[in-house]
Parts: C-alpha cells; structure tokens; sequence
C-alpha cells in the first residue's frame, strides 16, 4: 500500500498517535499549533531545523529506520554544539504518493526512537507530496542556561582544541547510527568554562576554520595527534564529514584537570587535544580552508 | 549564475545578513542553533511548521517574491487559528543546483517581506540540494498568552459559527498574496470568549469537520449564508480551500455586541455567521464530510 491508497490524514494520525510526549505539551499534533509550557526564567530558546534529502544525506537502499534516526539526530547533534537540551520537535516528511506507507512507518519508527532517546516531545508535522526524492526535515525547540551557552564566537589565541571521539570513516556507515554528544556537552559546560563549540558535520577542514572565524583567531593544528577512526587517513578525518563530534576551545589552564576528569567520567569516548587557537595571521588556516590538505 | 556556481555558504551568508532581527535575538542565523530570550511568564510557547512545494502549492511559473511570501505566511496562518504571535523563523529551501541565484533572491525576498510585516525575525536556514522539485519549509516559534489560546477542542452545543472574509476562487490568485488574520485573530480573543478557531486552509467541507470532530459536535450549515468571493460559487467556497480565512465558535450570547464591534474595528474585512454546532447525532455533516457537497 503506498501513500495515496491510505491517505495522508490517516496516515499521519495513525503515525502520530503514537508519539512520545512529555507532560510539558498543552497541545501536539492535530491542532494548528503546537502549544507547549516552557520554563524560561534564566534560559534561553533555542530553535534548529534540519533536513536530509534521499540522494544526498542517504541512500534509497539505506534501512528508513536509520534514516530517521539521522533525522532526528542531526538537528540535535547542534543542540550538542550549543549545549542545550532539546524537548520538542516537528516532522515535515516530503515524499511522493507511490511511496510505500510500511517504509514511512519505519521512517517514523527511527524519528520517535531517536526522539525518545533524547526526552524530546514530537509535536508536530505534516506530509507534503511530491514527484521527487524524499526529504526530511526535523525543527527542534528548547533550551540552555544562560550562563551555560556556548557559541562559535567566544575562542581566545592560546586556547587549547579538543575533539571528541574519533574523525575519518563515518561516511561508510556510522553517519546513519551516530549518537550526539549532548551529555558531553552538557556535562562539559557544567563542569568547565568552554569558550567556543560546534559539532563537526562537514569535516575538520571546513568546521574548523569556521569556528575561528567566528572567533576573530586563527588555528594550529598538530595533524599527527587527530584521532582516527579505525581505517581512516588523516584526509579522511579532513575532508570526509558526518563525524557529529564536538570541537571545542577551553583554556589551556583547564587541560589537566579536564582530561583526569573526562576520563572517569567518559571512559569509552576519546577526547584529544588537536591543537590550539593562534593569532589570526599566522595559523595553518590555509591548508585547512577549503577542506582538504596538502601535507607538507 | 545558478547555486552550484555561486556556492551555498557565500548565498546563505549575503542572503541572511539582511534578515529583520528583533531585540529578542541573541545568536541569529551563522552559529548551530538560534539562541533566542523567550519571556515565558503566563505565555505558551507555539511552534508550527508548514512546508510548500513546485507543482503542489505553486506553479513554477509563479512570482518568486509571492512563492516567498505565501511560505511564510501560511505558518503564520495557523498562529491566526491559535490566537498566538508570530516571533522567530527559521526557512529550509530545497532546490536543485541548477536554480538562478537571482530566483532565489527574489523567493527570500518574499520571505523577508512576510516576515517584517508580521515583526518576525528570521533567525536560522538552510540549502539543501535536490534534484527534484523545489520546497520550501518554514518553522516558526512564538507565543500565546495561556488565557488567549484557542484550540479547536472547545466549541460547545448551540455556538454561533463565523467566518471572516470570503470564502472561494483564492486558488486562482489570492492564495499567493494572503494576509493571514493574526490581528483579527488577537482582537477577537481580546474582547471576546473564542471557544474553538481554526483557519481554512483546505476547504470548509475538509476544514469545518475537522473542528466539529475536535470538538465532539456536529454542525448545520446556512448554505445560502457562505460569504462568497466575487464569480465564486458554494461547491468553490466549499471545496477548493486555500482560502486562509479564519471559522470561529462563540457563544450566541455574545452574537449582537460581536457583529457591532467588528463592523467597527475592521470596516473592510467581511464576517458572516454561516451556521451553529449542533449535537453529534444531527447535523448536516455528512454532507460535507467528503470536501464537497449534493445540494438538496
């Protein structure tokens, strides 16, 4: 049975009905807005949207249970970047009538488990047709403390890099099961004074100098000490994307005790110091500004 | 020049450095998320998210600026239907690389237009390619004051049933420079008890049942009482939709001081008593279940 045989508006409540949701939503799907209590007192909102389209952020082959699951996941994977946490989100699925209904039903399966996994209340969302490839977009609200957002702006010349995790490779394979790094996130910035932070979606060599733009700095990379992933290359780590790891400048001051610390507290995920924020002129920001490196 | 020459990061960057930005906006469009000041106090947060799409919602052939125009401005229709206002946008086109800059130029140009009239700061996007049909999705944020919500869930037995404007032959042009009735909308919930309010975006054949079934009643239309559009005729203002007009339930008590009020408020602005909700057993909704309607 595919999309037009079963009616969107039937689809979407069967769909719908199921969803997760938190006892902060005064009204979710099937109204005309979503309406939602929010706590703001010493927080502020904060809003994502992001959108995957068949061809380019998966494959048509790719299982519709991960495919959701990456949905869902990349929009929080920013909320990782800014340390806040996200509670609610909306759904647009963008498909054509021929569409089989059991793959948009996994499609949803992937979106709620991914949902769930982060506490996040799908409020919202709607079916569009269309004769071309499918897409997927996901809108999250929630929010950060005040005194715990983290921008791309706030780096300092001297500040040490640090990565999460391991760079190069997810392309194969891990970019449709990544988890985002918001307890790290949100334990780092309780723990530590993070100056800068993103999350790496199109590779160190195009995030990175972004992030120093953004901090008016320029950067030293120490290519020898990346942390690969199992079988990457270093250009891989550069220029390949999807990795959703978290690069971040804190003080150099905090160096030691944040490593002690991360190690107990994290002791499966690897942190590793990359680098440091230099003055804007010097910097090998060249080799890295258009995602790619000459080694030298 | 197309977008594959021009490049995403340099279009996304001139395009949203001219975006409307209010005081409420800590980190706009250019960081991961949108970090925005929310004052929460007695308000709700209302989200919604409306996505319109080449060879659905408009012809390719259509004005940028109006294709840009009625993008934003459908979200903003159902905060119309929610009594809530309007504060942040965040706009995800999807297009093909082969598209004119200059096209899409003119397409944010009428998102930025919808979004200045109505003070809404648009404060995040995204590009995503696709070799299918242009999409442009629009999320927006806002408030609602917790004693002005109106949902669709509290029409009552015996409630009066309005219409404001006229209803029939928008597909053929208004639906691409309609201004959504927020101010009327927050008049209304001002001076008056609002018991259940929606917009009609399919057809009050679609849209009108919609709101009886949330609120548990049925309902009896006076056919030759529909406020028709100029050359429109009832099976149009019932089936064709697009009309983004707003349906309201009100006590009959407060019918008289409603009529004189809103003649005196919004002398151009049409509004018809078109019927009652009546008990769930009664009622003509079986007439109009279907999106349109056999006369008797």
């Amino acid at each position: 049975m595919n999309l037009r045989e079963v009616g969107e508006d039937r689809l979407l409540n069967q769909l719908l009905s199921r969803l997760p949701l938190g006892k902060t939503v005064v009204a979710g799907a099937g109204d005309d807005c979503a309406v939602l209590e929010f706590f703001a007192g010493r927080n502020f909102l904060v809003l994502k949207t992001d959108c995957i389209v068949e061809g380019v952020h998966f494959l048509w082959e790719a299982n519709p249970v991960d495919v959701g699951w990456k949905a869902m996941m990349r929009p929080l994977s920013d909320f990782a970047a800014t340390s806040a946490l996200p509670q609610f989100a909306l759904i647009t699925l963008i498909a054509s009538k021929q569409t089989e209904v059991e793959w948009v039903k996994k499609l949803y399966r992937g979106v709620r488990r991914g949902a769930k996994r982060f506490d996040v209340s799908i409020v919202g969302g709607e079916t569009s047709s269309s004769p071309g490839p499918i897409a997927i977009s996901v809108s999250v609200a929630g929010f950060v403390e005040k005194e715990r957002w983290v921008s791309r702006r706030g780096g300092k010349v001297g500040d040490d890099l640090f990565v999460t995790g391991q760079l190069g490779g997810a392309v194969k394979q891990k970019h449709l099961r990544f988890i985002p790094r918001i307890a790290e996130s949100r334990w780092l910035t309780k723990n530590f004074s993070i100056h800068a932070m993103m999350d790496l979606s199109d590779g160190l060599g195009v995030d990175l100098p972004r992030l120093a733009r953004a901090s008016k700095v320029g950067f030293k990379i120490e290519m020898e000490n990346l942390p690969l992933a199992h079988g990457a290359r270093i250009e891989d780590a550069i220029s390949e994307g999807e990795d959703y790891e978290l690069l971040f400048a804190i003080s150099r001051r905090d160096r030691e005790r944040l490593k002690q610390a991360w190690r107990k507290k994290f002791p499966k995920v690897p942190l590793t110091r990359i680098g440091q924020f230099s003055p804007l002129s010097t910097s090998n920001s060249q080799l890295l500004r258009s995602g790619y490196v000459h080694f030298q």
